[in-house]
Parts: structure tokens; sequence; C-alpha cells
């Protein structure tokens, strides 16, 4: 069997891509600002699941974007979240990407509530005093966490990206979200990950670009 | 509705997890060697299709575990699957996580060539005189790259992980890499991704750990 290779250049590659997953959605109606979400998590995944699973609160992406062009930072619970993050993107608009997982002020207050890391860095981000986006793609204990500050009125982030992946209180931790009446962005059920919490995010700093 | 939180310990989570993954799998017949990276990367994913998806060419994960415990390098598209690597378990056996795709003389190559970074990122990989394992998460350019230089005799890596995820010649790109007498993982299909090959790698180094 031959194996035929698309000619496509290098700056049109994520174009066709785009292009395909549009075409695959068909005439599926999707939420115009929630679109170009939905096609990077797809872009991201190959998994079309997340036309149905990504739940957006009223105008979430909105204010996401709102909150990026003030120059919001970006809470990630791992570190890959935040290299996927496109942080030229990011830092033009006065943002920065944050993880507090591997800091070992986390370690040992983790260590001395007999918590998860990602709950103390959760902890650790409410003394920040600016405001916050949580990209959360891995712990559903920092969902949890942030579920509790916000509703003890401790914290008041401009949106929560709720996409923690797994088995264990994942499909929970997510629920606790829905319930929130802050901004959120949430991948229902079981699926997520790192690569989806990034995308989210770079889909909304690409729409904070101005239009050329 | 009220939502129930289980009582997990955080060491116990991952564990808990797995006994899940497990249990959904059922009597599936996996083997033993390979069984650890697929149910790591259902971990990371909570996508059950990998357990279909993944190829191994003949003793490709012993192959892999043999490199590393040799100090092998893995060397990695992007940045996100460098970050999502144990280092801490990598380094210990001597290897190391490199990513060249940021590095400013593999931007100037492509530019020049008029390629993607991540062919120019396999270019400059070939120059390195160590056991290489490689590690593409985001990019089809890397694995057809890496198929003309072995088929060319210029390159041979100890395993390929070519787990790219998307729409433009993803497919293709890992169907080459099945044609390689070479060690490999692949993700057949769409379907891959950064966290898919850091998860890959993390599943062979922590088999790689002494015994308790």
């Amino acid at each position: 069997m031959k194996i035929e290779l698309q000619q496509v250049l290098p700056e049109e590659i994520e174009k066709r891509s785009f292009e395909i997953i549009g075409e695959e959605l068909g005439n599926r109606c999707l939420n115009p600002v929630e679109e170009p979400v939905i096609k990077r998590v797809i872009h991201t995944t190959a998994d079309f699941d997340y036309a149905e699973n990504l739940i957006f609160s009223d105008g979430a992406v909105m204010k996401g974007m709102e909150a990026l062009k003030k120059g919001a930072v970006i809470i990630s619970d791992t570190q890959m979240v935040r290299a996927g993050i496109n942080k030229p993107a990011l830092e033009v608009l006065g943002g920065e990407a944050l993880c507090f997982i591997a800091d070992e002020d986390v370690a040992a207050a983790a260590k001395a509530n007999g918590t998860t890391r990602a709950t103390a860095g959760i902890d650790k981000a409410a003394k920040l005093n600016k405001p916050m986006i949580f990209a959360i793609g891995n712990a559903p204990t920092a969902l949890v966490r942030l579920y509790e500050l916000i509703r003890e009125g401790k914290m008041k982030p401009e949106l929560i990206i709720g996409v923690p992946v797994g088995f264990v209180n994942v499909v929970e931790s997510k629920e606790l979200i829905l319930e929130l009446k802050i901004p959120f962005i949430v991948a229902k059920g079981r699926k997520g990950g790192s690569n989806v919490a990034a995308a989210i995010c770079n889909a909304m700093l690409y729409q904070c670009r101005p239009r050329a």
C-alpha cells in the first residue's frame, strides 16, 4: 500500500484542520462565541465527544476574554497546562501563566494538611490579589477546593475552566462547579485533560487578538 | 441533587483509578508488558479507544525500557510532552527530556527550508550521538522526517512513540512508522496528543523502578 501525504504548507495545516472539523460537525448549531473553543478542543483531541461534553455558563467565553484583556493571570493545576498555553499571546495582554504544584511551600502545606498538592495550590492562589482564570486539567481536588472557597466567599475567579480527566471524583468535582454562580467552562463526564485545558485558554487568547 | 465525593486518600487516587480501568477493560486479553502502557494512556485520557488504537511492534515496551535503563534521552516535539514526562524518574536512569521546537536555530532552519519547526527539530536531533527515544504527540511532520532519515540510514532511534493527534497527514504519518523495522508504539488513527506521548513515557519509566 502506498501512503500518500497531502501537500499542505506548514502555515495552512491548522486552517485545513479546522475546515475538516467544521465539515464533520456538519450543520450542528453551535453558539458562535463558543464555536472556536469547541473546535480547538476537537483539534487538540480528535475527539468529537467534546461537541457534546463542553458546558458553558452564560457568556462564559466573553467573560473569560474580558478578563484576559484586563490582564488576568491563568492558574493551572499542572505544568503541562502551563506549557501548552500560548505565553506570548497571554503576555501581550498583560497576563501570566502560573502553576504552583511544584512549589516547596505547596508540597509542605499538602503534607501538613493531608491534602493533595493541587488543593494546596488553590489555597496559595487564593492569596493572590489579581483577576484570575483557573485552568484545571488534571486534579478534581483542585475543583473541589475552588468550590469550597467560592461558596465560603473567599474567592471570586473570573472564570473556571474545569476539565480534569479521570475516574475518581472527576465527574463529581465537575458537577460541583456546575452549581456555582460564576463563569465556567466544564467538560462533563470523565474526559478532559491538560491538553483540553490549554486548548480552551488558547482559543480565547486567539480571539482576543486585534483583527488584521 | 446531592453530589457525593468518594473518600480516597491522595496517594490512593491513582491506584483506585487503575482498578476502575482494569474493571472496565473486563476480561480483555492484554499483553502483560503492554498493559501498564495501555492503562496509563486510558488513565490520562479517560478514552477506552486506546485499548484498540495502540499498536506495539514486537517487544517495543521492553526495548524502550532497556534504552531508558541505559540512559536514553527522550526527544519530544512539544514542550507539553516534555512538561508531562516525569523528569526525576528519567534522570535517575541517566536520561534527559529534550525538546528543540523553540530553539532559534530550529526556527531559522525551518524558515530557510520551508518546513515545519517540528521537521527541523528532528534534523537537529539526528546530530546527537546518544541513544534516543522519540515522543511525538503533535506533529505528523516530525514522524515523516523520522521515517525519511531512518529509511536513508541516517538515524536509528531506540523507540518511536508516534502519537500525534489531528486531521492533516496524521493518520498517514503514523502508517509510515508502522512500515519501519525499528521499535514503535503508535496510536493508529487521528487520536493521540502530548498527554498520550507523556503517559507512554511515564508508564515505561515507572516499570523501570527497582521493585520495593
